[in-house]
């Protein structure tokens, strides 16, 4: 499959869980994953899963505006770059965010979330 | 050194080189390098450095907002994302931008850039 298409599907599957089961996000990392939330560092899929599922909004959707991938080198790991719009509930304008995801390949064929860091682009 | 210290030393490294001597930014990169700019992907620190220089714009200033940097494997390598702000010169405004490196570790005990993925934050 054309990486480009798997960092495609990635990217759909991850937000749509995201805006609908926030708490399924917790099966695409794993005890080795970091996340940098807004320059806050946490580790392991528990933790992580914690952290986004008690952020301070309950309903939200993200547009995606940009996707870009490159391979991460011999290990097979691929990087995404998403660029996108967060609207949240009852809120006029959507936030604009920056995230990069550096996956990496599982024995089962799929990839699971190695690096995560999330930015708000602040106007 | 910490690998917060690590990254914010490359990162005003490499933006300093770029406002001052865009050429020179050749030497952070390698053969197996990929850089994204603005969707567009180029392979190989000579390829790199040609659109780098060739991008339409003389003087520059890169303003740094934040930096965050994660391990990205047992390889050695690091994430670094960082937001800012580009200043051209001539121009009113600055440009918002968001931009992701991973480094590799070189035998000599420094870091080259892997993987380089640059867009501009559209408002």
């Amino acid at each position: 499959m054309d990486p480009d298409a798997v960092a495609k599907a990635f990217v759909e599957h991850y937000y749509s869980t995201f805006d609908t089961n926030r708490a399924g996000l917790a099966n695409l990392y794993q005890e080795s994953s970091m996340l940098s939330f807004e320059g806050q560092k946490i580790q392991g899929s528990q933790s992580i899963t914690a952290k986004l599922t008690s952020l301070p909004f309950q309903q939200c959707q993200h547009a995606i505006t940009t996707v870009d991938c490159q391979p991460s080198g011999p290990a097979g790991g691929m990087l995404v770059f998403v660029s996108g719009n967060l609207q949240l509930a009852g809120e006029q304008h959507p936030l604009k965010f920056s995230q990069m995801f550096h996956l990496m390949p599982t024995p089962q064929g799929s990839f699971y979330v190695l690096n995560d860091i999330f930015r708000l682009n602040y106007a």
